[in-house]
């Protein structure tokens, strides 16, 4: 859920407008986003977003951001096609401004000059930004590895960097993800010892699960399919999609012939297709959970098949994966894990890239970002404990909400705001309020009872027995009568009432969700809803 | 969640009954424990309930399948301390028949002979079981590690199971928990160094935040706190209660005046004090979580205080577990993690302890245990490839559910049944039906509509206008009047009915709710739990 303002006088650029995958997803919620009020005051000063990649967690957010704000905005040839394609979901492409810039580039955005530093990642197309102000030069990393060798394009761009360092650097806000890792971070060739071992011995089906934004690893997939004679087939929605925006865009080099629909594919023999599938995070709506569970349009992964998880587990995954993996053993499939064999590397710097980082821009002020409090924190012990030069004075720590101000008498933390998240229901696209989900939770917690009360508007006395609906009610046992119970002691608590507490409906709806709660909490132990309703008739 | 039946002819002993934490905590759910219907169709056979050892996930459902089957109870010691005080928050001590039994007793119950055969575990006084039967002898291990030279008590007891592998062992059923795992768990001693090095170098306050069931830790623990001069104050439910009752029975040895409560602790310096706390899983209701992010008993960690966390993760909680560490950071705590220094290790057979279990016992049939399949498959293969003489032919995967059978001819699944999950509500101490989670989802994820129509019995002719009450009802525009209008569709709807619709009422009730769902899903796109009531006057 990334996303930053930067300013200078009355001027700010936005960076990234990520999405997040929140834990409210029994609420009804998909997806969440920054709740963007933040922006609010800076309404007029809000010039452009820039994009660093294409990953959701940085572009997700888009279309939601520019309904607010309609700026332009800038971003690399790959992560433009992967905006079209969000942005078109929502009718609003020929309502935005879109620049296309590649590395090298540098936009005049008024008092700002960002140049694109090419990045690389596990992504492809990404950018770390060089965002000069009349004050000095803020370097923002966006999500990288510093990789020598990457699969597609050129290693991280250290020249245009060093060349920031000698300049001088203002200030470097730096992807903190994998700060807690000791060393290097693999470049994305490494899988391909093993890749190339398992599509040598594998005689069956071969499936590989990775994500569908891995793209130097789909190319390792591709190559190698295509050296050792097979097909390749591609299924599940996003991967197809990023496949065939990176091919279209001569990112993703396929031979000619190899790429094959399911149904072609299926005219193959066994050992003359690999499947590139989605799911490696037991995903139960991806293909890979359908093809081990029951069927994918009519595939189901069995006895003899090779499944390779290219993925890293993402936390709170750890059970749905381990469930896939049973159900891929129990339909006698071959796995092949991260844990066992080298098939996936990470698309972040670890503490040694990070080290090149820091000795590279050297920039004045250092801020961590991206990841939790904790790993921006171990970011600043690793640079702090191995990078002569930083200390608690000039490596400066900020969260979520966090105004940071810097200028010519250092760097500090100025405002804390709290922040809050804004709740997507993807169907209807659009926002769950918080007291909505805070109110559901209620309803999740204890269920529901409606209780409906006929009054006589003149007697204000009550006319035929309250009216009980229970939903999701526990401790009822069927053969105790609690409904009627409950009828009796709501009919008796109003006939205790005085008639001027019934009068007044505000009051006698109050009193009777009070005496039916205490009600029921004795009788059950539960602390279900209580919805009363009153008919005057 | 364990719970084994093993059955000979007419009779039939229950090894252990454990609860588990499910993920529906959210619908009002404490804890799972089994469905013991599938225990019914046996209810005059069975004998008694013999107990491997005291933790939650093999005891946790004691009083549960007490109160349907009260039938006598096995423990050690240990075991029988922590099934007593569970008994008594039922009030069900006085009513259950407990045995207290220790290693290499042997109880006759009926056909079965059940030599208890001390293992080594991060509990203490646990067992492995040898279950004598007319056909041979079971072994089931319980969780266990293969320990040399734990800190409280004997190594595992290999000489006793390489008796019973001599005399001939018909089958083993075995631990599977971390089949995954390469190589020897290293012995409770291992994390001696570490914890020396950090009471050495701590120099405020330290904290060491460890399951309140790790027995052998907290034992090292008050050996080093007394070695280095300082006290130990124990602080969290179940960590006082574990620490009083191994103490009670001199299974922990703490030094004459060593522990010391909270208000005597706040009295000596800063490194004069050891604290021993929960909440190393980042629970938010535990004293750790408390003391990070506001105040536990008026306690707070702070700048200079060191947090060791001394347990490894449970999938799941990961998420919790990385913010309860930023909040330490935050407040400026040092940190150990299990990652970065040895302070923890497994309680559970690695493979190369599941060989020596293996080679020891030399099973005719082996059965992988405890754990997920993908765990009780890993088992299978590793012993498959690495333990001469087993195969697919005398290793057995069974399921949750699973009906096995072993006689003269083999070992093979006679029946599978779909085994359920018993929902606990622990505070009413009630169930919950799956029916009833069931509907709590439903409303948490579209929450409720509450629809009051108020006809003539007469006529059949709506009195006053429809009465509409929302509750967890998303994509209201308060501007909009959704009420108002959603009033008077219904109005529209009832108007066109035909009497004779309106007269059968639950014919009217279920066209009602119809009518509003397709105009709620049209106007909002969600599909709130729409609940009827029809008042007639």
């Amino acid at each position: 859920m990334n996303c930053m303002g930067i300013r200078y006088g009355d001027e700010m650029i936005i960076v990234d407008a990520g999405m997040g995958f929140p834990e409210e997803t029994p609420y009804g919620v998909d997806i969440s986003i920054p709740n963007f009020d933040f922006l609010e005051e800076y309404r007029d000063d809000i010039t452009a977003l820039v994009l660093t990649h294409g990953h959701e967690d940085h572009i997700g957010a888009l279309a939601y951001l520019l309904k607010k704000f309609n700026i332009p905005v800038y971003a690399s040839r790959f992560t433009h096609a992967l905006a079209e394609k969000r942005l078109e979901e929502f009718e609003m492409l020929n309502d935005v401004l879109l620049h296309r810039v590649k590395a090298g580039d540098v936009s005049k955005i008024g008092a700002f000059e960002v140049e694109y530093i090419h990045a690389s990642h596990s992504l492809v197309d990404c950018f770390s930004l060089a965002i000069k102000t009349p004050i000095g030069t803020v370097i923002h990393t966006g999500d990288y590895k510093i990789d020598d060798t990457p699969v597609i394009g050129p290693p991280y761009d250290l020249k245009t960097l060093k060349r920031y360092g000698d300049e001088g650097v203002l200030a470097l806000l730096a992807d903190s993800t994998n700060a807690t890792v000791p060393g290097r971070t693999p470049s994305e060739q490494a899988v391909i010892p093993a890749f190339r071992e398992i599509f040598e011995e594998t005689p069956g089906r071969l499936f590989v699960a990775t994500f569908s934004s891995s793209i130097h690893r789909l190319q390792i997939v591709f190559n190698l399919a295509h050296e050792y004679g097979r097909k390749v087939c591609v299924l599940g929605r996003s991967m197809i999609k990023n496949v065939e925006i990176a091919t279209e865009q001569g990112l993703i080099k396929v031979g000619h012939g190899t790429l094959v629909d399911l149904s072609e594919a299926r005219r193959y023999d066994d050992d003359e297709v690999c499947y590139l599938v989605t799911g490696s995070q037991g995903e139960m709506r991806a293909a890979l959970w359908s093809m081990a569970t029951s069927t994918y349009k009519g595939m189901e992964i069995g006895k003899g098949d090779t499944v390779v998880l290219s993925a890293r587990i993402i936390p709170g995954n750890e059970k749905n994966i381990s469930r896939l993996i049973g159900h891929l053993y129990k339909r006698g499939a071959n796995i092949i894990e991260e844990k066992r064999r080298l098939v996936h590397v990470s698309g972040h710097a670890s503490q040694e890239d990070i080290r090149i980082m820091v000795e590279t821009a050297r920039p004045k002020y250092l801020v961590p970002i991206h990841g939790e409090y904790r790993m921006l924190f171990r970011h600043k012990e690793f640079v702090k404990n191995h990078v002569p030069g930083y200390d608690d004075n000039n490596i400066v720590l900020i969260e979520n909400g966090d105004l940071l101000e810097i200028d010519e008498f250092g760097a500090r933390v100025v405002e804390k705001h709290e922040l809050h998240r804004t709740f997507i229901d993807e169907e209807s696209m659009g926002e769950i309020e918080y007291d909505i989900v805070r109110e559901r939770k209620k309803l999740a917690y204890g269920g529901a009872i409606s209780l409906v009360v006929t009054v006589d508007k003149a007697t204000h006395r009550l006319v035929g027995d309250p009216q009980i609906t229970l939903n999701g009610v526990a401790g009822l046992d069927l053969t105790n009568g609690f409904a009627t119970h409950a009828r009796e002691a709501v009919s008796a608590a109003v006939n205790e009432m005085k008639r001027d507490q019934i009068a007044d409906k505000t009051v006698f709806k109050e009193n009777l969700r009070i005496h039916l709660k205490r009600y029921v909490q004795k009788e059950l132990g539960t602390k279900p809803v209580i919805v009363t309703t009153i008919v005057e008739v």
